[in-house]
């Protein structure tokens, strides 16, 4: 495995250090320890989503995660519990970087109180995170445009499609956030905007500089009976997504949530790296 | 699972009955049975190479093909011995069908004397397919001249690289079949002509009038010591590649031979059906 485009990066030996105390690590930083001559044309790199293990512990999650080759997790709860302790978060890391994986996020979470806010970003501050996927409800939205000014992280709020009765679409999120601090933006999940009968395409173009996060899966059909499947299987558009992306200057993770077959998710992720990557090397 | 694209084609009803007797079924008449409003722009369809799967039975290779949702097998003598009864022949097909699978061809077969010679053609009539993937000793080609003008099979000969006394190239292929009948070609392994040092691209275009079957893989460098590996993560333009195939006109299988993780195959063959389908996809 010398020699090859994607692996290099994993045995440049890069460490993760970044706990509570250390500085976040930019993905500019780190596209910078790839070989020169196979730079991508792209800011953004990708990811996991956590929940796409829900039914798997850390160490699963982690192993599957590194043989598709995805260096980047954004990290659920079940697998890192809100009340964890100094040791628990430092093991959880150590877990991680055995797996040359580095927790890029928390999230999503849910924020239906002050309280919920106020851990939230306790939560990631301990994590040594500077991104929340959160759903804050609509009301605590002052609150959480206090906290970004406090501890300078980002809160990407989720779209969740047809049944969320707070944020279906990033169109939506951006409507309640834009009069806040800009360090309250999108988690722009694809699947959800296209199951809501809304096309990921446009809604990248019109509210990408609003976009801090990435979910991208796709599903069957763009109705709330669209299910999840393997990218490229279903009804999105996904070269014409990743060119809009690309096109927005994005700059964060995509990260792969799938919920098919999540039991046994490995053949359907892998399908999912393979066709990602395949778009990117076409760019 | 409704309404998506690559579904539909296993959707559709469409039953192998293929067996001896049965004309060969033609990649143009598989393809019409697809959604019109989906027409794909290009000519060939992914298949998988039997040696893929050298160290499972039929049974796992088929449900782990069936899975990334690949429809046509080049079927190995260990999963169907040369000289099966017409009846395993026969149990051999309905498995396959079960799993919407259609064996299109037959190899790589080694043929060394008058004999194997003879034994390859007998043996693809039997199984019902009009290609052998092949590798016969030159002294043998005016035999395999006569042969295919007997049966109107094609003969693909598979390079095999580096180590390969015979046929390490579609070029060197390319020089000692030119004067035969056209039916004796190529079967383009692309990865053992990257690890030959050549480009597969050139090959392609070069030779791609006397190609007719493809066994892709990505390998890690781009000598002898290339190791297979997921497409895309190795050094091989699949984007380039792709095109020129499709330059060319080529109808027949893009077969995925994936040599890694030979007894945990699944992941790195998902991989490579993603690359693969986001390649077509952005066509």
């Amino acid at each position: 495995m010398e020699n090859n485009r994607r692996d290099f990066f994993k045995k440049s030996g890069w460490k993760i250090t970044a706990l509570a105390a250390t500085p976040y690590l930019l993905p500019s930083q780190i596209a910078s320890s790839k070989k020169p001559s196979q730079n991508r044309k792209i800011s953004y790199e990708l990811g996991m989503a956590g929940y796409t293990f829900v039914k798997f512990p850390l160490n699963d999650a982690l192993e599957m995660t590194q043989r598709v080759g995805i260096n980047y997790l954004c990290i659920k709860d079940f697998h890192l519990p809100m009340d964890s302790s100094d040791k628990q978060i430092a093991d959880f890391h150590a877990k991680c970087e055995k797996h040359n994986i580095k927790g890029y996020a928390v999230g999503p979470i849910y924020m239906k109180s002050e309280e919920e806010v106020n851990k939230a970003f306790d939560y990631a501050q301990k994590v040594g995170v500077q991104l929340i996927i959160g759903v804050p409800n609509y009301d605590l939205l002052p609150l959480v445009d206090e906290k970004v000014k406090e501890y300078g992280f980002q809160v990407a709020i989720h779209n969740h499609g047809p049944g969320d009765d707070l944020y279906p679409t990033p169109e939506v999120i951006y409507e309640k956030v834009k009069k806040f601090d800009r360090r309250i933006g999108i988690c722009h999940d694809v699947g959800h905007t296209r199951r809501y009968g809304k096309d990921p395409v446009a809604m990248t173009m019109a509210y990408g500089d609003r976009i801090y996060d990435m979910h991208i899966k796709d599903v069957t059909e763009p109705t709330a009976k669209g299910r999840s499947c393997e990218m490229g299987r279903g009804v999105i558009d996904f070269p014409s997504l990743f060119a809009a992306i690309a096109k927005t200057g994005y700059a964060g993770k995509c990260s792969i949530e799938f919920e098919k077959d999540n039991t046994d998710p490995l053949a359907g992720i892998a399908e999912c790296v393979g066709y990602y990557n395949a778009i990117e090397d076409s760019m």
